[in-house]
């Protein structure tokens, strides 16, 4: 009897969480039971990050204590700062992540330990370290000294700070805190299924969040948003925007980068709150001329029967992308930042696998060749 | 309807493969049609790294211009030898190996070029240069100056020379290199559905390799064969093998590290190929005296109906130990030694991945609260 292919595992339930819940037939995403425009609308990412970690919202005391620990472990050890200035300056920022935090494990005494108390240690040292690899690595490629974080300042502000050596406005912090609180989790997504399959084998936390990044990293994952950001570039380009939909979206079929997503079919709740913060935030500057083009091909789609029909909304990574840009991220940056938030849904979702674990290994199904006969080397042909 | 829960995607079919399958009620495993029994007792690890590349075994002149290219590329950039140099000498074995590769993947031109062409090329490299890691890391923390690969030698002869520092016997080489073979694939094991989870989201060759060790890294995956062998080295101290099993595994109800396995249900043939490589090498040199505590061992269990009627035989983390050990390689660096196999087994199932790809994204069962209401910071009370 053929078992069922499943492939791309769609619809296959993998594991228990209490951490988030996508309602995508609503647009609807919550965390821990918190709507997630709740969260965006008041909390901090410091809260958000202690929501995921330990079930519940923070009492003052409960969250002083964790901002001060997140002060506590946001510089990098020397070595590390200087391994990044050796790094060519072309490689890929992710990539870039991907080796620091590899190597960052071999320095920490708690690497091999996979305790609940050493899992913790580790996710708060690469919540907090995170923001200062990425601020450094933007400033070094560019030869620029790295900017030491600062202890007054909350991880949103003090990552702005750290990249670029001045304080930011505080519509600037309010966005990226707002992005970083959306972004946190989202379900049974591919790069925490991945840590959760690493750390399935009882990997330890640094093996399953390299790994995390690794395929945050994607152009299919991760990588959506900066796809987004080069696209509205490229829109900004063409005679008029709705010119550009005409003869490239209804004309040649390319698709609108930002636009659907596997979960939603319903409008994404995090790309209106992402909106408003843009607009927010580029109605005081001349920083986001790519905003008008996002909104307007937006309108143009949501006009359109094609996209009414499939349910294709702007998803996170649309309006994402001109948050980001307005505060001053490189485009090839945009998935560093993803990270940067993710690492909370990422390390809450190892610390579930680890409380009730079971080796992940599902099957292939083989359509190869059977019962072939072994033929000495001298007696190959090429065919 | 509550859709059922796949914990571990055990029995879950996620891809087709042309790779490898293993017959787990008749312990037969075959890669690209061709029984693991022939591969072992004729191929050198060059030809079945072809076979999983290409389909199909190599003629003479492709099987030469393999092992000139494997030559070629072997050699690490300074850089990395350089990086070796400055880990902390106590890191494990596989955490370096971890950082290295991603290390490498930042120097390396083809790094984001994810055609088929670039990814053979990056596949090649990867399986010249480990090799060469791990001799060298082997020496750095023992305070040697690493080896440089020579041009003249197969890959088993070439790595026991990097690490040793003088030629192997030819009984060692064979008997890495029958290892080497049959570790090379294995189904859909955990740290290559890791790799093909970070194929899916469009990640690159590098991002893949990297989350596919740290996954590997686990005790529950490739640290079992370090796992037995420290077994075997504990029954060595009881005063019998036979007085430990009673007392250890019959009395306490221990596991014997490197027996039993999720998807045979007969003997695993691998185990019976190393054994045999086992009492080759060790009947010319005193190196093996686990071997005959292993032999008890397995005799003991053989005889046991609890094993008998579970099906409990030696896997092949249990004789790879003791080739390994024999061969002298340190315990910890034996699972650094199954990466040196599976990269074949790794690469090929990347590059199958790309030819028909689909985002692996399955879902999570949200079993956390729901609909509760934001509560403000001081209003929170510790419960």
């Amino acid at each position: 009897m053929a078992e069922e292919l499943k492939k791309g595992l769609e619809g296959v339930v993998v594991a228990d969480t209490r951490l988030s819940k996508v309602f995508g037939d609503i647009g609807k995403l919550i965390y821990v039971g918190y709507d997630i425009r709740d969260l965006a609308a008041h909390a901090s990412f410091e809260e958000v990050v202690y929501l995921l970690w330990y079930g519940k919202l923070p009492t003052q005391p409960q969250l002083n204590q964790l901002q001060a620990r997140l002060h506590a472990e946001a510089a990098l050890h020397p070595s590390i700062l200087q391994a990044l200035k050796g790094y060519p300056t072309g490689a890929h920022p992710m990539a870039v992540l991907r080796t620091a935090v590899s190597q960052i494990g071999l320095n920490d005494p708690d690497a091999e330990d996979n305790s609940q108390d050493a899992n913790y240690r580790k996710a708060l040292s690469l919540t907090a370290k995170i923001p200062t690899i990425i601020a450094a690595w933007a400033r070094i490629r560019a030869g620029k000294e790295p900017v030491a974080p600062r202890d007054d300042l909350g991880l949103a502000a003090n990552f702005l700070w750290m990249l670029h050596g001045h304080e930011a406005s505080q519509a600037e912090v309010n966005a990226l805190n707002v992005y970083l609180v959306l972004l946190a989790d989202h379900g049974m997504n591919a790069s925490t299924f991945t840590s959760r399959v690493v750390t399935s084998t009882e990997g330890d936390m640094y093996s399953a969040v390299v790994a995390a990044i690794g395929s945050l990293k994607g152009p299919k994952h991760g990588g959506a948003n900066e796809a987004a950001m080069r696209m509205f570039r490229e829109v900004a380009e063409a005679p008029s925007v709705k010119e550009w939909f005409e003869s490239e979206v209804k004309g040649k079929g390319r698709r609108i980068m930002g636009m659907g997503h596997r979960v939603y079919k319903a409008p994404d709740p995090r790309a209106a709150i992402l909106k408003q913060h843009a607009q927010a935030i580029c109605g005081t500057s001349e920083k986001c001329v790519l905003l008008g083009v996002a909104e307007e091909l937006e309108a143009l789609a949501l006009a359109d029967p094609y996209f009414v029909e499939r349910s294709l909304y702007a998803n996170v990574d649309y309006y994402s992308a001109i948050v980001l840009d307005a505060i001053g991220i490189e485009t090839d940056m945009m998935t560093p930042m993803f990270a940067m938030s993710r690492i909370a849904g990422w390390s809450a979702h190892i610390i579930e696998q680890w409380n009730d674990n079971r080796l992940i290994r599902p099957r292939g199904n083989y359509v190869g060749p059977v019962d072939l006969a072994w033929v000495p080397l001298d007696e190959r042909r090429d065919d």
